[in-house]
């Protein structure tokens, strides 16, 4: 990861139904993300599914909220791979992010794993702690002013740029899959201080297409799909394909 | 519907959460199906769906785990417009069915609306009760034997072909969108033995073009797309065009 | 009960919460219903409710979907004081009701209490057992005419009257709160013979005025208000106080 | 709004459940309140109410349990029409809910909206997340003492008396429909300062006579009914009725 | 299974949450069962725990609350790997229960697998559907008479005692772990049908001691310790220590 | 309570499932806490388990995810007895806490009681309020450094020892009942902080004996067992007798 081609394949999980998550994540991703900011997942909805997408493979990340320890805590706690944090605008949250995602001595997280203990990665726990990942989102202009502070927070292993968020502070509509070439030279820019820190560096995608130029652009891991658009997407074709016979 | 080349096309949920379905109902489906016998909805989870998928487009119709008066009369109290019961072998179990389905006098449902009384689809509650589809299921030995009886059976509206049950009892491999000439044999004599009795035809398809071939072939409603079956199918899709790049 | 002018006053609840059903219990029924068959509750939220009503007072009765062996068992193992079936409309279907509610030798119910066997009524559970009320629902015409083979049942202990159904059986639109002789005459036949077989009478009724007057009559068990008829009438009451101000 | 006699008319669901919220909600309000932090709705129960109740009609309010940017996006998010946040003391307050309410560049809501891009107002969704409420909670002696600073805060559409929590501040008993001249005066000054910003004010009252009152003290909207003390009034009253006969 | 001394150990799961099952499903167990007659948990309780204890060891059997074919289905679709009945009390009532457990031609199951066809157990899924046991409960009198013809019923797998049942049966008071001569030769001869059928035989037990005592019997499965049994006992074992010190 | 050798046993619950907890609950303990940071209860599953444990005995504490005041406040109007708050590192934090536990004057909690004020403790809810407990649990180095700080902040009723994570803290592996000389002094400096504060002093213990020894030292509460543990080894206990057999 971080070098060569082949970035990280992850998935996008907005369905909070364990039954759905399984479909959606068995087919090979790299990772999955259960967005419990803006997908239907409450903390009981994300422990469910984490307890049945309990196999080494995905890794299972986590989409806080927001940057709140005691929801990350019992996120890990129940065997997330792995953080992203939203809005993270400055070296003080980011290292509150890192602080609750870290036992000491690297961070403060308080210890007591339920599901993670009991999870067969093939990693005793304590191991399989040190792996997490924790992603600090670039989302906002405040955020971007100070990326190359915020990369080099201990303990922050990447960078994750939200497009929706950003092309907003950037004073364009939300969307993602962007191609103004402002949004571009962020992106660049972004890369390029997760790189100078020795981070990762990470974006969401709507579409495959797209996904791979942002691969080919230099981001470590992108996202290529989501359930929440699969389904509509899905429907309307099949509707379509009647209608029109 | 019964006459004329343009098929009802139904969509249907496996799915049990009411965002979901709402994303997957929402693109122009004539009607959508609840399914409580192979899909994972229980009772509670398909009343929320049906609280949520509350407007008068599509119709919600619910396959029902067994053929249960209890479970059916919740279904119809909570809005169901109608109800695809499996497995019904016999005169006997249809008119227990149908009975279930329809107030005195042409039936024993118990009166207690719930959020089917809440519901705005334009009529009152008691019209919209008389509009109500029942759908006997059409997939043993048994019943293919019966089926012009069944047929016949006041107040069933129309037959449903399950293909994988009926392939099962003929000796063939289960799965959908059969290209037997014995099943589609088959096909036509249960199309015949509901015009015969002035009722209408349904079949479970996976795909579109299999659909638009039975609706070709005469059938009133198809199911034309699942959702439980779009998502692995979007996230292989999505996982092929990037690691074939 | 039985005997006297003081009939038993019971309320209703159709609403699947705790709390709700906590608010609405407390204030000093004889009895409440939990309704699985026209209220909202499913048999996880009938459970929920009977664990977090566990005093002595008010008795829980619980009104079952259909006359299941099953769903009768998992109730009065949560601690249900009775049970109340729907549509029973034989001698047949009365000794099934019975059997399902009774241990061995007056029936048989399966062994395995679960918050039956916590619950704090002061009396030792199986003693508890002793006292549940088994309430078969008279309401179609198949059952009016075998009313006293019905009530002569043993285990049955009591009868009760559903309104709506009755009515529809009779030709009638449905509704509670009825004033027409010809189902007033039914009441009367119903009583009488209840009182035949030395068993008691109830009925549904929607207020209290009219619940005295049942009373008046001669049941011995009277409900006199359910949940949600109170909230919109709350709510109408309100507003319109408001917009006329 | 804002002027006239003609308050708006709010009502307040603290119970968990849609079917009891839609009972309560339809028969007129101008808008609902979902309590989240004296109600007993947590986030996926304000979500499955917000999904049920997703026609124009009533506005639905969510009253969140304190000044979390998480929460408040996830209830935007889910289609709430406004937020109102208890505790706001400070304009440091005022401005972290506002930013958490609106889209750059008048706030930093994260984009993502999920039942919100669903719901058929009438509007587009980006036209509706133009329309919200902000309203913030005035009920402690500090807020009070900087009440005019917190109604001039951008994005802060209104003021929300909190009549429980004020009277505790200022050393009274807690309750709602206060008579004290004291109150009544922190009332008047609290629409005084609303007004000097161009801002609403309201109210949560217990009961309609007292709303009325209050309307005419010059409050915009004003809550007339909650669906928590409609129950419990409603046992209450019918077993008088039946005890006295 | 079936001969020599080493009986299948299995577990007792009556608490619905599939955090506490994982907890105590792990150590070891040949097989647990999930009960869902008198245990709490209900379909959508069965379902996720079937879903969190996905891996191949221990087998996973669903005691369901009746012999009721739709909830049976339901069960095997999410992945169980056999039904335990209770009151099997005829070889009709057999002869329903291998029905519903057996697709065609040995049965009438019908087809949709969910979770089962997602299991990863290195068995396809329709082998996997080859290998599910289907245990007929013993525990009435009528059952008892009847138990050679029962036994012998094809596509029935096993016997299974309920011990408090079958004591009720015969007049004694309910209870596990019975010690009376009428009991044990009862028993006795229930092994003998299930031997003369060629079918396994299990029983229920309380306690590892009596267990043991049950497999030397001749029982090739026994039930050794249970969920709910074992929180209060560890509870009361902890504070008898601390009050005596 | 401060005074003696009878410490207070404490009972602690990780399972989210209000059946289990009634189970480990009624046994004679002091108190139980609701673990909602490490265990596994969201808001609604510590609401349920408090609305079934509802008796005043054992008082019933709930260890919060963070020192967050919405959801400390929700605790209590839901009827908790008491908050535990994890990661008390400060005087700021500890003042933060109690404010959100105590009514005006002595802090700012906001007025709404919901179980609370259902509850039946023998007390008026008012004066069950000026009962509560709040403890600040003491793991870090930094609350080390800080503890009599912290143990003078009013409203704060006692500290609570986070064995695990202090021993992290100190640069060992986490892990209940410690035996290195470091820790017990540790602990033997917070009791000394507490008592010169005229407060109490709790610790977590896996085991009774430790529990014991803890008490013996001068705490004023020790848990003494956990469901979460008990189950795994009632499991690992009767698989050895039985394969040990």
């Amino acid at each position: 990861m971080g070098s060569g081609t082949a970035a990280r394949i992850n998935g996008w999980l907005m369905i909070p139904d364990p039954f759905a998550n399984a479909l959606f994540a068995r087919p090979g991703w790299d990772s999955v993300t259960i967005d419990c900011q803006h997908g239907m997942f409450d903390e009981s909805a994300a422990v469910h599914t984490l307890h049945a997408l309990q196999s080494a493979k995905p890794r299972r990340l986590v989409r806080v909220p927001s940057n709140e320890p005691g929801f990350i805590g019992k996120m890990l706690d129940a065997g997330a791979d792995g953080i992203i944090a939203p809005m993270i605008n400055s070296v003080a949250e980011a290292t509150s992010l890192a602080q609750a995602c870290w036992y000491s001595p690297k961070g403060s997280r308080s210890f007591g794993p339920t599901l993670a203990a009991l999870r067969s990665t093939g990693l005793p726990y304590e191991e399989a702690a040190a792996t997490i990942e924790v992603w600090a989102m670039i989302e906002t202009r405040t955020a971007f002013a100070a990326v190359a502070d915020i990369a080099a927070v201990p303990g922050i292993t990447g960078l994750f740029v939200g497009p929706s968020d950003l092309a907003l502070a950037f004073g364009l509509r939300p969307g993602p899959d962007r191609e103004e070439t402002e949004m571009i030279d962020a992106y660049l820019a972004i890369i390029s201080a997760a790189r100078a820190a020795g981070k990762d560096c990470a974006i969401y995608c709507a579409r495959p297409a797209y996904a791979l130029r942002m691969a080919g652009l230099g981001f470590d891991m992108v996202t290529a799909a989501t359930d929440a658009t699969a389904l509509p997407a899905a429907a309307t074709a099949a509707i379509a394909a009647m209608r029109e016979g």
